[in-house]
């Protein structure tokens, strides 16, 4: 019988989903977060994300970066919706070996994380995993946006200009324990130039924009030439490596954007990378990272 | 520096939530979920829980039924809050070679537990553990509950009469894999002859009825002799096996409920079995299921 390794990390999830009641909500497995729409001004957000010992992170690591870390992913994908977090519950499967001293300071990392972005821990289990077994921490949240503010992956039109912030590669050199989730930059796109689509860049361009461009029912082209890259890094790493944590979207006009980014977020830069295309045009990407594969 | 299996789960609870922000939230981490009051009807519950393979299942377990219990265990905390499940959010982190029948076996088992309690999947997550590592299993949810049905466990009064619905023991011989939450067990309860405290079986009442205690600020005393106990259990069994997912309740009246209870539910056996005390007065109880001891 196939096994996991032997099937992508997308076409798993396409399968498993295909099982399971899902209700009618239009966005649910598949975009950033799931977003729950009871008619009112403000929809909820849910989200879960893991971080896996040997995988996400070393135990050698900072266990306060790593804290960071795991309650910061989550905010980045409340930012991708255009919205903010709320409320935290954190699972942690740990081996008997564990110091207690490793998993105060993770706790710390992530209370100043919620500090940050204005959440708190609502709840959460501790439970044991099997000696030599890794570590699994694994993060789930409510977060909230305003309807108007509400932007997913799938509203993308073909001729949409692509947008990426940041700089993007070498993560693993240290950015992606210490990230900073783009909250405040994603709620003033939202507010101000509404994107089309958007998402938060955790797998690299070359994985992600497939991603958009498919839930958009798009093709896409980038100009390489425009990657705004790492220092140190190369066009691969800077579309391959992933966990750069910066915004990608789609946007119909972008008349004054870069003038009012620039006055509003001076130190960021944002970039035009390319644009999304009718379905079946354009480019094809490869690589990028995929948990069953890497 | 202290490992984890030097200190109990519970005091590393406390260890952890003092280090972080959690709110003003009155149910908080510690109680069967955290409770979400926006001023509204009805109160949003939160709810986080986990299977380690290996220690909550083993690989040769029938995955659907596996996949039953993750959700159940979740239900049957919304259960014992007085409320019912809505969304849930799945995260598996699972070695490369898993079969992948067996991880849609177990989505398979979820998607019956989410038809009989009326849920919904609303996202989730993939991703690897290392090989040789054990699955890990994080389940998160929402869940409601109408504001007058909200019963916690911290508001027991001394005086209170203890119940306990079903019988208790031996739930690793089969039932800890096939349960049924006591959604509407509860739920009657809550309307009809609202406890004072509630929460589920979940680490046998040798483990849980101190915790229903200290969050209610007393002591308690229970009749052995009374304990309802699984055929072919002893009394060490029915205190301290765990995962029962029974209902154990504080209640400060109990005239005409049983005669009530049997009308209504005249398969289910419920069970006087003793009383809150004041903080320091009764008995104390040793046993039950530690995650980082046993």
């Amino acid at each position: 019988m196939k096994k996991l390794g032997e099937i992508g990390e997308d076409a798993l999830i396409e399968r498993l989903v295909a099982l399971v009641p899902t209700g009618e909500s239009a966005e649910g497995p598949g975009d950033d977060c799931a977003v729950v729409d009871e008619g009112g001004e403000i929809l909820l957000l849910l989200k879960t994300d893991a971080l896996v010992e040997g995988v996400h992170f070393l135990r050698e690591a900072d266990p306060e970066q790593v804290g960071w870390k795991a309650v910061a992913r989550v905010v980045s994908d409340f930012a991708a919706m255009g919205g903010c977090p709320e409320r935290f519950l954190a699972t942690v499967a740990l081996p008997n070996s564990m110091e207690i001293g490793w998993i105060e300071g993770f706790y710390r990392g992530m209370g100043k994380c919620f500090e940050a972005f204005g959440a708190i821990l609502a709840g959460g289990e501790t439970c044991r995993v099997p000696e030599g077994s890794a570590a699994v921490i694994s993060i789930a949240a409510t977060g909230k946006v305003k309807r108007g503010n509400l932007v997913t992956r799938s509203g993308g039109k073909a001729g949409d200009e692509l947008w990426v912030t940041g700089e993007l590669g070498g993560s693993l050199s240290g950015k992606h324990l210490t990230f900073s989730p783009r909250i405040e930059e994603a709620r003033w796109l939202a507010e101000h130039f509404k994107p089309s689509a958007m998402m938060d860049l955790s797998d690299g361009i070359a994985r992600d924009l497939p991603r958009l461009g498919k839930a958009s029912g798009c093709g896409y082209e980038i100009d390489k030439g425009s990657i705004p890259i790492s220092a140190g890094c190369n066009i691969d790493q800077a579309l391959g490596d992933g966990e750069d944590f910066e915004l990608m979207f789609a946007i119909s006009e972008s008349v004054g954007l870069l003038e009012a980014w620039h006055e509003r977020f001076p130190r960021l830069k944002l970039t035009k990378i390319g644009r999304l295309k009718k379905a079946g045009e354009g480019m094809s990407l490869a690589g990028g990272w995929d948990h069953f594969r890497s």
